[in-house]
């Protein structure tokens, strides 16, 4: 088994400085969620994160920056070094702020200089909050369609100053107008789990990761419905750590009623997929 | 069992030019909602429908047109023909492009002096697409309101270039603006099922099939206990063929977890009754 | 056991010539949620509704009010002088029209002469409808949360004209405005459950209770899941009486999957707390 963890942060380099510095939300959204917070997080050790990761099977991480002005950012040089200096252990996703376009520009440029192939963004959590299909994301997406590099948006929970971020109206706007263009939804747009399996049900370019948001939230039964049948090839694997504990989550996800072919998909094959792809820079 | 299926589209005459020229959307939904396509489709047989149909115990089906700039259209008249042709086996449901209010009263008087007592629109898919309370399609409510002509509204699924088409609250108003009116929403206006059900609750002149957005998706077990219950008298069989083969999906309809009292009303009932509702025209 | 029902309107004083006047939607709302209309109901008889809480072992009914252009009103005046005959039965909450700030700021300062410590409001009902995040609603609400008053929004069901008025995105943006507020959703939001128990997972400041639209409606499990885990301690028990009958409402709530620890938080240690809490006029 090599599972692929499709979002996991590590208590390193600029996530000090960024995720981890969160204590009190972290804390309290690990508690709602029914689990204790693992030792590697209330340590910050790295040591720890690889024997976590190693006793529940996660071979890979996929480190996705953060790039915000409401909830921190970590460089995507910093983002980029982790990944260089584990590289058995972890795979780097650039973040990108949207807020001007010649800067998000550069910012994808130095993405690629850094070897990324892969772009984040949570448009939601600039200084001024943007919805998913803002115009000013219009050029960000048509050059990642254009260029072959797929987008992770942080499309459920948290994802802006409220609910609407997530209404699943604007993400199913830009996979239409961009349909090429590779998108994963990070927490899987939750709450409107339903709403976002109809989007996924009719536009074949959306991957989505419930993650965190699926564990015994509402919307969790038609996740794992979805995830067994026409979902299966598009649905990834994510604990959101630091957000939950590592194996925790990663057993009681494999302990979901999915079937074995689907839950391979889930676990790595979608994912090793996606990592494969090579932008056309 | 005379089962009446409140969706369905044979592939004769300008349905071979519309619905069934969309092979690939056809094929796609079909098999993302795990049935096969069913013979009838594959070799564009009457024939065969004929077959699947009184295997399935199909006695009746609402032949509801298509009008649209977006996803093809079949004239009015095609739409009768069929009925006339083959008046044992279906009614026909006549499709108004809301776009130019003199144009779709024009269509309306066609549909009456064709004989056609029922209204399908899917203003969605317009040239321009509008929202189900857009005021363009208001003069058309009256009228339909005033001389006690039921209007389908395709209220889900892929009902417009975004989610935000089948958003609950654009057929709650006309319900609540037109409280006489009958409207049933093909679809269901799924994926929304839990806000459609409360729309139900709420306003008595809705009518729902989820018809083939039923299948394992997410919202099933919402419309079945509705189904059950409260709205036991309002809700419409349909198999949305030939998205759906008609022998597979009748077969697993009828055995959900439906009382009797409650199947009867759903397989034929509610839909004989307001096929027997006569336009003051 | 002394259970709490949070929304429990007797037949009595101005609630004859309010709730009680509409007959024809008390009658069809109790069936639809398949009740049987209460004895007290049908007779509009106290002693009837004394031994019914007797016997579902409500000993205190929190008695809102109602000041709305479009349902009817009941002065708070009377609403106190429930509560004043029957002190050991019944707490009473003022409701406030937000329409114009200087006559809602007056009917918030008559509340407090007449001793009530929480605030009602149904904005969507107001003459000109409002969302719970209209701009004349913030006074108010930065007045409760400077003085320490719970605000009861009625967050579901028949909350405005249409759907939209429920839909979380406008209560979300008020919990987030206004962090120290302690907002209460009677009718939980329904019938956006998910989307609620989402915000209730952001917001620390949002307490829910979905009351009548629990019964059987789309949503119930997601709503007891929620009550069973992080929403323990901020989930209300209410009968919504006399839209359920309160005897076999109570009994079928108590049937429900809680654990007993949530279970009693939720009868009464909850309600307990919020009726414990002192505003600092």
């Amino acid at each position: 088994m090599n599972i692929i963890d499709f979002r996991l942060r590590p208590p390193y380099g600029g996530f000090l400085n960024a995720n981890f510095k969160r204590v009190e939300i972290i804390a309290r959204f690990t508690n709602q969620l029914g689990f204790e917070q693992a030792e590697s997080v209330k340590k910050l050790s790295m040591d720890l994160l690889f024997k976590e990761m190693e006793q529940a099977g996660i071979t890979k991480g996929v480190v996705v920056g953060r790039n915000t002005a409401q909830i921190g950012a970590v460089p995507n040089t910093s983002v980029a070094e982790i990944a260089k200096t584990f590289p058995d252990k972890f795979v780097a996703v650039a973040s990108v702020d949207p807020t001007t376009r010649k800067d998000s520009m550069l910012q994808i440029e130095e993405a690629r200089t850094l070897g990324m192939n892969m772009i984040n963004m949570e448009p939601g959590l600039s200084a001024e909050p943007k919805y998913f299909d803002d115009r000013r994301l219009y050029p960000i997406y048509a050059y990642c369609e254009d260029k072959n590099v797929p987008v992770i948006l942080m499309g459920g929970g948290n994802t802006g100053p409220d609910i609407s971020y997530s209404s699943p109206e604007h993400i199913d706007r830009v996979l239409n107008d961009f349909p090429e263009l590779k998108v994963i939804s990070a927490h899987g747009n939750w709450p409107w789990a339903k709403e976002i399996i109809h989007v996924a049900f009719r536009r074949a370019n959306l991957y989505i990761s419930p993650d965190m948001y699926l564990h015994h939230l509402p919307g969790m039964d038609d996740y794992v419905k979805a995830a067994n049948s026409f979902l299966s090839e598009r649905f990834l694997f994510g604990t959101a750590y630091p957000l939950t504990p590592i194996v925790e989550y990663t057993k009681w996800f494999q302990s979901l009623p999915i079937k074995t072919e689907a839950m391979e998909n889930i676990l790595y094959r979608n994912a090793e997929r996606l990592l494969a792809n090579k932008p056309r820079w």
